[in-house]
């Protein structure tokens, strides 16, 4: 059969199906754990309602459709033979924008809508993937949808547990955790996602080429000190939690602010007792730090858990590190982004490294990986005000398309 | 008929009573809504059990017991006519120690106990109160006990609403908030309770007459910025609420660490979206400021708002305030604090302010008021390990019954 060319101006077909994924995008933001904003967990009732609407568009598509053990939603071409992956996560953080993760799913199975029946006469089977756990945000752990398609959740994941005090091990409940990886071989995996960063933007281009994805260390702070009455206690004789942990989150952005590329957040913190008339007894903090060099990551980490717990001795707390999670910085490969860099040659990708982690960071201990990143408004994610143009969109589609007929021409000959 | 005189000595009836306080206060702090600590909240179901229990031995003492609209305990002898009370509250902190409230309350009920039927022979009515509502826990604004009881519970009031977004007004349910106050004669009130401070543990001495209670306000401070991405947004460019938090936190401590006995504390915090990976779109945090003279309250609150304003200002941020509580400082009564003095006299009680507030501020409304200090180890309380000795109780009890038979025989006269 002949393998349908694109080139840079889109097809009738590449439109239709950009169309149809930007009204789907919507569609899909709509199912929500939460009445008034976005909000999809790992193994939620609204994850359980979007997977069967994406399994839905993955049938129309003529994909054949399976959930496999921790929930990620799997469409497949009837192709016996070695698989070549496109995907990203279907949950979101908490009052999410409704393109991180989606995107890359639904665009997946647009390319499958633009092949059609093409696609059965490939070398090679198209699977469509939507892993059920990228953010986060139910265990404090991401990545627990790839971790368990690779086949690597640890006992130490399945042990951990939620706000309450479920375990991952208890929420896949009758499902059986231990993944057994099909012996399949696998030629790549792609994929699309927005770049949630101001460097697109920036330079006027819709699509950007990934080198490679920062490494990225999570875990938590325990500032333990003694609980006391707010009224009675002289400041002098206090050992306040909140107040050390205060001063450490301050430590925290003045040194991340000094060295660039380093990025390192506290977005959480949870006080006890927790009352406003009662001296902090117990702080816990969540740090996440980023840097595109694994050694300058590390060096920066041991520097804050250093004054970490300067800042507890010199305070009579107690200080404690927990890590929860520890990426290495992941470099797609050299000749897929090539591929991919000449499919979207129209567009004029720069090349950039990515700040987020993404699910490829798993997958690439499976396979390869090419990520193609999508323009977003004020390098602006994780809040509602997420936003990819439409044409930028039908762009990635475009050059995804493109990206995939030549692997299938180059797997052929 | 003939009113039992107390000596410093104390008499064999009040050591058997103080005996049987003591071992109530254990089986009182074993009543809690958690199961492995003790914390009691506004009309929760333990408060709705220790009511019970309460009532019980409000009983047996020889009261007539009755629950009013807004959950407080109400033990009365039977006596027409002018009604002086002892009382303090039964609800606790999270994670509390046994003695605070829940002492002043089991002694008064000792003190009927005392003077067993000779009560019915006095020319008031002696009225024990446990009130319902005075941490604040529930609701974040304390006293709904005792304003219920003065009949002050505002329309504000009855509006809040707790983590569940269960408003005060819900949770009175089918009982009538409205309470009206009976216009019976108030001859005064008297609360015992534990000093919660280290003075009296510095002094040697087991008992204190309050000469005032500090004022104190209470707030909510709301910190605004811009939640994002933690990997993609260079820290340059952040709006962090939770750092601009940070910093004012520490701004807090340290003004009032130079301005004792100003006390300042910020014992909650709550950040969203509150993920790992995203920075802090909103922080807010709860804060308690205390001074015995009103006008240095004032400033200090006034200057550290400005502090906030200008931490928000600087970093991009919104900033407002909210006041939940707002409470002048309270004088004791100069004829009750005399014979309060001289009743404890066989312990030269020191004279001293209270750093923390009580249900007297509030009934100070309503009647004149005095209190009693007992003292705890180490100051501590709002915590698990409070303690005051059974012997400096035993002393409590004494001075107590001491005034209270000064007092029925100054009515008489």
């Amino acid at each position: 059969m002949e393998l349908q060319h694109l080139s840079g101006k889109l097809t009738p077909a590449v439109r239709a199906a950009a169309r149809r994924l930007v009204r789907r995008l919507d569609e899909l933001g709509r199912i929500s754990d939460e009445a008034d904003r976005l909000t999809r967990t790992f193994l939620s009732p609204a994850m359980a309602r979007a997977n069967e609407q994406v399994g839905a568009w993955m049938q129309e598509a003529g994909l054949a459709v399976r959930e496999d053990a921790v929930g990620n939603l799997i469409g497949r071409s009837a192709v016996e033979g070695p698989t070549f992956m496109v995907g990203s996560h279907l949950d979101t953080v908490r009052d999410a924008g409704r393109f991180d993760g989606a995107l890359g799913v639904l665009l997946g199975i647009a390319v499958a809508e633009v092949f059609g029946a093409d696609l059965a006469q490939w070398p090679f089977a198209l699977e469509v993937v939507g892993f059920s756990e990228e953010e986060g945000v139910r265990f404090s752990s991401a990545y627990l949808g790839s971790k368990g398609y690779v086949g690597r959740l640890s006992k130490a994941d399945l042990a951990r547990s939620d706000a309450n005090g479920i375990s991952v091990a208890q929420a896949l409940a009758q499902r059986d955790p231990v993944v057994r990886r099909r012996a399949r071989r696998l030629l790549g995996y792609l994929e699309v996602h927005i770049e949630q960063g101001p460097v697109l933007e920036a330079e006027g281009r819709p699509l950007g080429v990934v080198t490679s994805i920062a490494g990225q260390t999570r875990g938590r702070a325990t500032y333990g000190g003694r609980a006391g009455h707010a009224g009675t206690t002289p400041m002098r004789l206090r050992r306040d939690a909140l107040a050390g942990a205060a001063e450490w989150i301050g430590a925290v952005e003045r040194f991340a602010a000094r060295r660039a590329p380093l990025v390192a957040t506290v977005g959480t913190i949870a006080v006890s007792p927790g009352a406003a008339n009662v001296i902090a007894g117990e702080a816990v903090l969540g740090l996440d730090v980023r840097h595109p060099l694994d050694r300058a990551r590390q060096a920066a980490l041991r520097s804050l858990l250093g004054q970490g717990q300067t800042i507890a001795r010199r305070r009579g707390l107690s200080f404690r590190w927990e890590k929860t999670q520890d990426d290495g910085a992941v470099a797609c490969d050299r000749r897929l982004r090539r591929e991919l860099a000449r499919a979207a040659a129209p567009w004029s990708p720069p090349e950039l490294a990515s700040g987020a982690g993404h699910d490829a960071v798993v997958i690439s201990q499976l396979t390869r990986v090419a990520m193609l990143f999508v323009r977003c408004r004020a390098g602006l994610s994780h809040h509602p005000s997420e936003y990819a143009a439409p044409r930028d969109i039908a762009a990635a589609l475009g050059a995804s398309c493109q990206f995939i007929s030549s692997l299938a021409r180059h797997v052929r000959t």
